[in-house]
């Protein structure tokens, strides 16, 4: 494809070095537009802003692209860019680099994967990308060639309908990648545990914490992958109907 | 089974009058405890608080129910029940009423359909309920009997592993409504319409509104079910891998 339109965001907000690196990688494949939120959005999944109102601006970063920054949600983004920044249709939309890995359960918990799925649900081609990398000076080099040979394949060979990508990157040096595994995603959890202080009038108060608990050895898992050096995608679908369990439900429930 | 413990949560908030109807109608069947939102959280989706803290108050409300108000999302508050008050897990998560219908792809924005899905993510059997009433005035009492004879037969009858039920009711009369009917999600989306306006000091703004486009006329589909005076209930499940594209996409990407 010639000099696609290429719409990238992320969650990680607009100035992360993820979407700057994702940027670039974009800017060498064809145009790139950039609509991404003004501050952190992590673990907003699909959420979308309705209760309060929205603004952009237009903000001047390095390299020949167009920067839009938004006050919502990753989703958000997709749907304002549709709606009010873009002129045609992207040939795709990108998101992340995400700081972080959203392989298994994390997909549904991911602002990075949720802008990507409604991506999807316009009807748009679309990839989530993430390196197994918290770290805000993560190297997100070692990846930019296999991020862009995905990229270029998604274009030449469009995904299946009402499907987007979810890629996991390992914390790897470039030859240390072992490949690329397509996979399922893994069986897997948060064991919750909320870290509880006392704030100085008295108060308690909670923080969010947790460990990954992976319950899935198999394979074709993507934490299987990842564990053994390779790059992880799932393709990764909006209808949520469990379809092998419509006919034994319909006994039970109607 | 005999007095099963229901946790009820919502996205309205716990005073919203929806979720004050499931918790009448819940407490006919078992013991029930309350953990739900101090604020409205409607299209939510599956977000979770990680940059800010959490705070819970114990609430008095009519009822023999404990009632804990969280100022979180659905998906939190489910958490912080299982970690923090509940003391044995739960037999069944109800979510709802919610005011407005999460049929189709709105189970992907919506909260109250994301905290069912968080507890089956959990391993925990749940059903999110929906009126198609927005208003705040809405007569959840039409559907009492329905809600109350498929909790019973989910406690009877547990669901298949991985899955939660959407259910999603019309807004009519108990003796028009012509049954239930599990189904599959409507394939459909929304048109975003972005509302622009300009604050006092002359700077733009958005609110997001759109018109809901349904793009299925499937007698399977959850939104011709509801058309035709059904309750429609969609088996949702949280492994959202596209396994049927799986070999396909193994060909072009690995």
């Amino acid at each position: 494809m010639k000099n696609p339109l290429i719409l990238v965001t992320n969650d990680d907000g607009i100035t992360a070095p993820g979407i700057r690196n994702l940027v670039n990688f974009m800017n060498e494949i064809g145009e790139v537009i950039v609509v991404a939120p003004n501050s952190p959005q992590s673990g907003k999944g699909h959420a979308i802003t309705i209760n309060q109102t929205l603004t952009f601006e237009e903000i001047s970063l390095e390299g020949p692209q167009k920067d839009y920054s938004l006050s919502g949600t990753p989703v958000d983004c997709v749907k304002f860019a549709l709606d009010k920044i873009l002129t045609r249709k992207p040939d795709l939309v990108v998101s992340g680099i995400n700081h972080g890995a959203n392989s298994s359960i994390n997909v549904i918990y991911s602002g990075t994967m949720s802008a990507a799925v409604e991506a999807g649900v316009e009807g748009l081609q679309a990839i989530g990308f993430s390196l197994l990398d918290f770290s805000w000076d993560a190297d997100f080099s070692q990846a930019k060639e296999y991020i862009q040979n995905i990229v270029k394949k998604v274009l030449e060979n469009p995904l299946p309908k009402g499907t987007v990508l979810n890629v996991n990157i390992p914390k790897l040096k470039k030859d240390e990648i072992k490949g690329i595994k397509v996979c399922r995603q893994a069986k897997a959890k948060w064991e919750e545990n909320f870290d509880e202080r006392i704030n100085p009038h008295g108060k308690k108060y909670y923080w969010l914490t947790g460990y990954f608990n992976n319950m899935d050895s198999g394979d074709d898992a993507d934490e299987t992958a990842l564990a053994a050096g390779y790059i992880s995608i799932v393709p990764v679908k909006f209808d949520l109907t469990a379809h092998e369990h419509l006919h034994y439900l319909r006994g039970i429930l109607e």
